[in-house]
């Protein structure tokens, strides 16, 4: 059984055929242009490789989890683009679909940081920041799905005045920390960047969207992916900063000497939203 | 089949016997004193009051749900105590364990505000503030049990320059917006306090925290309940509050024109603890 899976980014669409991150028989990436020339060149790519029994799509957001479509978006062109209809339509097949980071998620918890875990978040530090996860072994939803961007943190504006990129919030989470914000900040990009004033303030604001998820949802794991954590003093120092603001309260390994092992980037790199897309297929097939 | 429950506080215990909120055939209330007082009493109340079939216990905490203990509470006395072992070594039936709100949550999935619902928030708003709830149709568990009351929120030293009341972490969600924190900050009991100033403030900070709820988990309802929200300005200004900070962001009726059905008080009152630990003790039995 074969299944194709959709990385639906805001940039790219990333798509492959194949079962697991060993077995990718085919990829491609498409530039997000227009629905109608990305989801033609999606829809192509699949057509023309061969036989899946199912599509898997993990994508940018906001989405209507039950109409499998992206909603209010700013992404010109793309708000109220119903992309599991298209799929269905060209490809006749059954169409999983989800966020990118839920994607990513279950593609970590089937082969990657979360294997045999129940309860843990994924969170992504790219232009934006996108959250999920599974919640009692089941990939989390809601209300709507996880935003974890756009919780608030604590802001102090005598150390830092910037009043952060979020057009709905101005300085909450994403507005803070997030790839852009850093632009905006200081004027460059991230990987541009060095300086423990730039890489400290922003492990601050990442340990502490962290805690937040800490004590709302208390994961059992939280993998950290996204462009921006390809800087490496940031990681180590939002765990060492994780710690301290949690100041003992949670009497738990995780949470002082074993933090190297609870904050981790994803095993499958930058993979792992493509290849859960395929186990999105798989256990909508199965389910 | 008759249960008990017992809703243990850190100021009493709530013990019934029944099977739901309409069957509680006795319920005692007991001050918590010491361990072997506290626990000695209650043991005593189902001993003398006939057959029961299993308990459940929504304990205060922080508490060990693998063990059935209570771990690093500061309650004088009470910093490790094996509730469960005590239970059952005296009464010598299933004992089910769980937090006093997730508890809570329980009685509420199970007979009030919260029915048919598979991810939702119970927060208790109190001397502390409390988190727990069902993701994907259970209780929330996971590295441990959520603790709403640790998170971080924005807080305006200009406005407010109280420091907050959590010895671990000073002006976290609870050292800033509990009932012990509004004491320390007026100097007066919550339920003496009237006026804009003192209502509005406590209604922008649980406004700010319900907000990270729903930014990590998306729950489908909120339950507010506990001491400080006996105020009848409060819960109105919390919503209002909501739905200003959320700006339009989240693109559902629940966040706007809904949320009086999406932000709601507890449909059991006070009785949510002890009831939720009969279901508690029932759910143990039939899993």
């Amino acid at each position: 059984m074969t299944y194709g899976g959709i990385e639906a980014g805001g940039t790219k669409w990333v798509c492959a055929i194949g079962d697991g991150p060993d077995e990718l028989h085919e990829l491609t990436t498409i530039p997000t242009t227009t629905p109608a020339e990305t989801l033609g060149a999606a829809t192509g790519f699949f057509q023309q490789n061969g036989k899946i029994v199912g599509i898997g799509v993990g994508s940018f957001g906001p989405v209507d989890l039950e109409r499998g479509s992206i909603t209010t978006t700013p992404k010109a062109g793309w708000a109220n683009t119903d992309v599991v209809g298209a799929l269905r339509a060209a490809l006749d097949v059954p169409v999983a679909f989800d966020t990118d980071v839920n994607a990513a998620a279950l593609g970590e918890q089937r082969w990657g940081a979360a294997v045999g875990l129940e309860t843990f978040s994924y969170i992504t530090v790219g232009t934006g920041i996108g959250g999920g996860g599974m919640a009692n072994g089941r990939l989390m939803h809601g209300l709507l799905h996880p935003e974890f961007g756009h919780i608030r943190i604590p802001h102090d504006r005598a150390s830092d005045p910037f009043d952060g990129v979020c057009p709905y919030h101005g300085d909450c989470f994403e507005g803070l920390a997030s790839g852009d914000a850093i632009r905006a900040r200081w004027g460059k990009r991230p990987e541009e960047l060095s300086g423990d004033e730039v890489w400290d303030l922003e492990a601050g604001y990442l340990a502490l969207g962290l805690l937040n998820i800490i004590g709302v949802l208390s994961p059992q794991r939280i993998i950290v992916g996204g462009g921006v954590m390809k800087e490496p003093l940031l990681l180590p120092r939002v765990r060492r900063r994780v710690v301290e603001l949690a100041a003992g309260y949670f009497d738990v390994p995780e949470l002082s000497d074993g933090i190297d092992e609870y904050i981790v980037p994803p095993a499958l790199g930058d993979r792992a939203g493509v290849v859960g897309a395929l186990e999105l297929a798989r256990a909508n097939g199965s389910g």
